[in-house]
């Protein structure tokens, strides 16, 4: 543990979860750094997590959630004021996905011991491109080294070493998430007894390595980018914005933006005809857009698409076969996909179990019906609940 | 006419149609100006519009075509070089729908005069953002008044009276020429006896103008942009090609982007692990981009995505009610949706057809199996062109 650690009691009322801890860990130093998947080392790394519950006493209860592109280690539970943490990027709220896990709840932390960590590169704890680079005595920027899915993994498991844990009971995660769920099944076979992959494929879509180029293309314009130099300027705050409302529409489905916003008018009968917000779903997305750069870095936004865009569980593991890649996997692994999720459609994720099925392995896919587009693995947190808890249990 | 009217010769032997003419001319006047859809009034307007075939002596044979968001008034045949004909904006290449219009060809002008003008706010002739403004003597900018489709008929419908027309054979247009097509069947019901709606609905969805609300922030946001005063400066190139490359995500279906590029890297078998061009899907839209610069004006794209944004036909017509506003249309309608089509799906496209049918009145609804999205209107000339020919021709 570093001396920055700044560990902090629960609150006594909110924390439904009942035991909160963030921590900030040293996982690698200069002089023991993580080796990277682009062949670059870094070192120091430290790693913002929490956990909830209790580690058993033989340790194989853990449970490992991983966060999607704009998460955090903070996914259950309330926490203190930031002003008392020193945490500034947080506001106090409740973990990312709260619904599901506590005390009771569909990842039971009477039952398991629930870890997430901060990735590498994100701007919410952990060693990122806001961090200070040792050698220059600045912040990294765009000298921080490109991160990948595997990477995270890596980072992930060298946290749960200095937690003595050697095995997972299940590892879990939705979107960018849930490809780290699989990568962790693929690069640590018996490390894991149970992987759940929610929202994901096996690799991003050539439409969705166009819609990332879209929105890096938008920060990388703005003027106050200046080559990932801003922390002491103004940052590319118009750029991230823009780059987080054209990722927002790949998050929702069609058909819930037609019943959430349809064509209305925004405070209006008639339209003004100009170009300031006329209709409600712009006025969604401005919001959207303007709410994200309070609380996210535009260099991690680029490094985490970076990170989407080159995973590819066959490339890296089956030389492009990914019926190859799956022999590897000795977990159980539940794929759930949402209906009307276009950014990993549900025939992208059926392919995953298919192609672990050829294997003769166990899998289970489930497609669930749902309007909320690819947002469902955060949203339908009863149905997706339902399916984790009884996975979890089955032996 | 206008004394800056520049009519030419076709040339000898590259022209395919046999015989056009750009012409330039003025169709409204400061006394006699378009009153638009917005209120606001405008003169004087002149429009660019260039004529295929010979009109019959009884004036029963014209065509008109309307084109879409990036179009211009040269749908067929050849140019000859902008250095002759002072239209800068051009090259010498053939017509956007050159394979479906010609003698013989699907849209025979051996038996038609066909017709096509640039619309009012696009940047190829007609008056635009681009233009002198004449209570000031400088451009327009975003001076210029908001224009809508149903101004864009208003136009039109001034340009065939100029030019001796009552009536049109027919009306065709893809995308947001199609909603033209389908205006001019509502606002002039007798005046059309044939219209053709390619890839176009009643109105955009709510993604739809999520989309073009991005396009238009990324060109706002540029530093060049000077609030539409760019004339006379550099213009705002990097946020009108950031507009274009997600435009152009719209216009591709996933499938064919899949095909046409997949995963590939760009002229590398490893990546490099940085931002610049990594994949060959990031080149293709960086390209499309950088070209459209060269060929558009970014205040014309923003004017023509609002017209986009605004046409509604339920709303304009009906009350909100698709069917009591297709009570109006007097003319027979084919609508052609592609079943790859995400912007103007087929579901919608066939909305339209139905409301018309449940007026008892001729239509016809063809879905196109296509891979290419919405641009297949203008790839599959094939089977677009054969569907055409035999409506064209039925009584």
């Amino acid at each position: 543990m570093t001396a920055d650690s700044k560990a902090y009691d629960p609150p006594e009322s909110a924390n439904s979860v009942g035991y909160t801890v963030a921590e900030n860990l040293r996982i690698a130093t200069a002089e023991d750094p993580l080796v990277l998947d682009s062949g670059g080392k870094l070192g120091p790394v430290d790693v913002e997590y929490e956990t909830y519950g209790k580690l058993s006493p033989n340790k194989d209860n853990a449970v490992l959630i991983c966060h999607a592109l704009s998460g955090d280690a903070h996914v259950a539970g309330w926490e203190k004021d930031p002003e008392t943490t020193g945490r500034l990027w947080r506001k106090r709220k409740p973990g990312w996905w709260d619904p599901v896990i506590g005390p009771g709840k569909a990842i039971d932390t009477d039952k398991y011991f629930v870890i997430c960590a901060n990735n590498l590169g994100s701007c919410y704890g952990t060693t990122s491109p806001s961090s200070l680079n040792p050698a220059t005595g600045k912040e990294y920027g765009l000298a921080f080294p490109a991160v990948t899915i595997h990477d995270w993994v890596v980072m992930q498991s060298r946290l749960l070493r200095h937690l003595g844990i050697d095995c997972l009971h299940a590892v879990i995660g939705g979107s960018l998430g849930g490809q780290q769920a699989l990568e962790w099944a693929l690069c640590c076979p018996q490390c894991v007894r149970k992987s759940i992959v929610l929202a994901a494929s096996s690799r991003l879509s050539a439409q969705g390595l166009a819609f990332n180029a879209v929105g890096r293309t938008a920060i990388m314009n703005d003027p106050n980018f200046n080559n990932g130099d801003y922390y002491h300027t103004t940052p590319p705050r118009d750029g991230l914005a823009a780059a987080r409302m054209l990722a927002h529409i790949t998050y929702l489905s069609d058909e819930a933006m037609h019943e959430k916003f349809g064509r209305r008018l925004r405070n209006k009968v008639k339209p003004d005809f100009g170009f300031d917000i006329e209709f409600e779903v712009e006025s969604y997305l401005d919001y959207q857009g303007r709410s994200f750069v309070e609380r996210f870095d535009a260099n991690s936004y680029l490094y985490i698409t970076r990170a989407m865009d080159y995973y590819d569980a066959a490339e890296k593991w089956g030389g492009g076969d990914l019926v190859a890649a799956c022999s590897r996997i000795q977990s159980e692994v539940m794929v759930v996909s949402f209906s009307s999720d276009w950014l990993y459609p549900p025939q992208e994720c059926m392919e995953l179990a298919l192609a672990i099925s050829r294997n003769s392995k166990p899998v289970n896919y489930i497609n669930v019906p749902s309007h909320y587009g690819h947002d469902a693995f955060l949203v339908e947190t009863e149905a997706v609940g339902r399916l984790m808890q009884s996975f979890l249990k089955s032996t």
